[in-house]
């Protein structure tokens, strides 16, 4: 089911190859799979080889269906994905940041997710949802220990998304930033790679880091706060409680300071500054080359940290990459260890900003991606 | 195999237990590894227990003996352990900082494992070698790309140990500070712990990072190296040829200068400030507190990036510990996120300064504990 969920469609054949199972074992995995819905054949196609062509096997996306949901500081977003990855529907609605209190947002992304779920074709097969966050995560149970930019302190999510939206389906929240490496991985940028940071600017910087194919979430799951690495031992205080912390010089409100604008103004303040840069204006380019210079102090440390393949650039990074490209690779020169700063590719994302949204969805599928047996009975209906 | 060698000696009900191999799967694979002398067998104790008491099982040492290596700048090592961890013999020669050119560091090293292996009992069985190194080493061949403390770049250290021992034996070659953590984990302060931070300091800093208990590797072998992280944009040049890496400022050479003394007076020299701080001399008190404000800068930073349960304070950082102590507690309260400095203990390494040359004897073992049946048969004996 990974292998079919990963790459669309794929012949008996490949699946024996990938999986290293047998003929017949696939044959008989498959036979049940389609006999659920979830999984459907057709002959495969002559490759010009004697003999039968493999069947071809793809996932059956309206068997599988998650519902993603988004919270940033700046909007709220939904999704529907079917199995294999296909997008049925997606909506992103901006608000104003004043309106992120916890009641008010549960009950806007409760009003999101059934415009979409509502739109979902009748055969579809609701199996669960997955909670994209800016904020950190106790996964067990969805809890939100800490979300600064948005004012949260020790919410139930989880639980309070699933009363929202009177659901007994699992609801699995997560860190948008793990979220979008895991994204960029399955369907990115980072596509293939086994050992990945992926970093995304926003108000806040958040990090998630792939160690040998797996998220590194850490003893309690607050792994890869990579934002909040000291960096400047002189540097302001940061949301987090903190001094000097990395995203006090490398996050949205740093950047629009250095460049002259209210460090509150926000993705329409960032375009501003990126307009400018455009058109040549010395504080922007300033801002922006101080930008690529703490990026590129910070990337240098955790490039000596992880030695990873990637480093993928989401959200604000990937926005401004373009400008910050070669001060970020000329600081990488001077600061990491040459062993591990010339294996590792540093480019933008590549799912823009859905990347977490469609992570989120890809939490969603795990329990069925994981055991696929214990949902070859019937699920609650979408009606 | 894994189980026996880390516990000593279990029951087959334990090893059911630990397992979860069938009792019939156990019995099975104890008789294979019984005749081959790997392990031995012999009558329970009664447990007050109805029915007959599970015999014991526990590993033969002397049937898997792995030779230890370890090149420190300081000192020279070498260590015979058997399965199970009994250590045979142990040597640990000083030498002069000087004598450490590639060459003269391999002979003395090929004279320091003929020495110990020669103390061997008769009927012990030579399975591998280990070797522990202050430098990043490309695992997969034991070559060392960088050792800048030791003055090396780019030498084929696995390879020129075996041709100096004579052996056709496996040699693994890793980085000390992976080893230290190694150790530790397998059988001292980490014990039982899954996500664990190991910091060494020594003239450079070393750093081994297991992530859901195993260690970090990253994409080509150099993970974990903490000891370079950038802290301070304004700090000093450091033998990486980068500015402001966390070992100038908890290296030894950072605490020596600070409380006045040479900084390449070694180990002597840190034994003078330890010495002058317990006699309360304000200059060494002073500096030891500027080491512990430094140690718990960057040690939030790891702590908000792994969410390690335990930070393992090895080699020079062991030492300082009891003076320290205070000052990294009170930085992790003020820098690290709450959530994961709260679940985080700091400890001092149990192995002592040994821990590298023990790690690199687990290294050792690997093979055989990862495949035992591939050993069911006469290994080179040691004659």
């Amino acid at each position: 089911m990974h292998e079919l969920h990963n790459r669309g469609a794929l012949s008996r054949s490949e699946l024996v190859a990938r999986t290293g199972l047998t003929r017949s074992a696939i044959r008989g995995l498959i036979g049940e799979l389609v006999a659920a819905g979830l999984l459907s054949e057709q002959p495969g196609m002559s490759q010009g080889t004697p003999g039968r062509p493999s069947p071809l096997v793809r996932p059956h996306p309206a068997r599988g269906v998650v519902l993603a949901l988004e919270i940033t500081v700046d909007s709220l977003a939904a999704a529907t994905v079917g199995l294999g990855g296909e997008v049925f529907d997606r909506v992103r609605s901006d608000r104003p940041r004043s309106r992120s209190s916890f009641d008010e947002t549960v009950a806007d992304l409760a009003a999101l997710a059934r415009t979409v779920r509502a739109q979902l074709p009748e055969e579809a097969t609701l199996i669960g949802f997955g909670v994209a966050v800016v904020g950190i995560v106790r996964r067990a149970d969805g809890f939100v220990t800490l979300a600064p930019n948005l004012g949260w302190r020790d919410v139930p999510l989880g639980e309070r998304i699933a009363d929202a939206l009177g659901t007994s389906l699992p609801i699995a929240v997560a860190n948008e930033a793990d979220l979008g490496a895991l994204a960029e991985l399955r369907r990115g940028a980072a596509r293939g790679a086994d050992h990945v940071l992926f970093l995304s600017g926003e108000v806040g910087v958040g990090g998630g880091v792939i160690v040998d194919g797996k998220p590194l979430t850490g003893a309690a799951g607050y792994g890869g706060e990579v934002g909040h690495i000291p960096v400047n031992p002189e540097g302001a205080r940061c949301r987090c409680g903190s001094i000097g912390c990395w995203e006090t010089e490398v996050g949205e409100g740093a950047l629009l300071r250095r460049a002259g604008h209210p460090p509150d103004a926000g993705t329409e303040g960032v375009d501003a500054v990126l307009r400018e840069a455009a058109e040549g204006a010395p504080g922007a380019l300033a801002a922006l080359d101080a930008a690529g210079r703490w990026l590129g102090f910070g990337l240098a440390g955790l490039v000596n940290v992880f030695n990873p393949q990637v480093v993928v650039l989401g959200g604000l990074f990937g926005r401004i990459h373009p400008f910050v490209e070669e001060k970020v690779h000329a600081e990488l020169g001077r600061l990491a260890l040459p062993q591990s700063r010339d294996v590792v590719r540093v480019v933008p994302a590549s799912l823009g900003v859905d990347a977490p949204l469609l992570g989120a969805a890809e939490l969603a599928f795990e329990p069925l991606l994981a055991d696929p047996a214990m949902w070859i009975r019937p699920a609650e209906a979408t009606a």
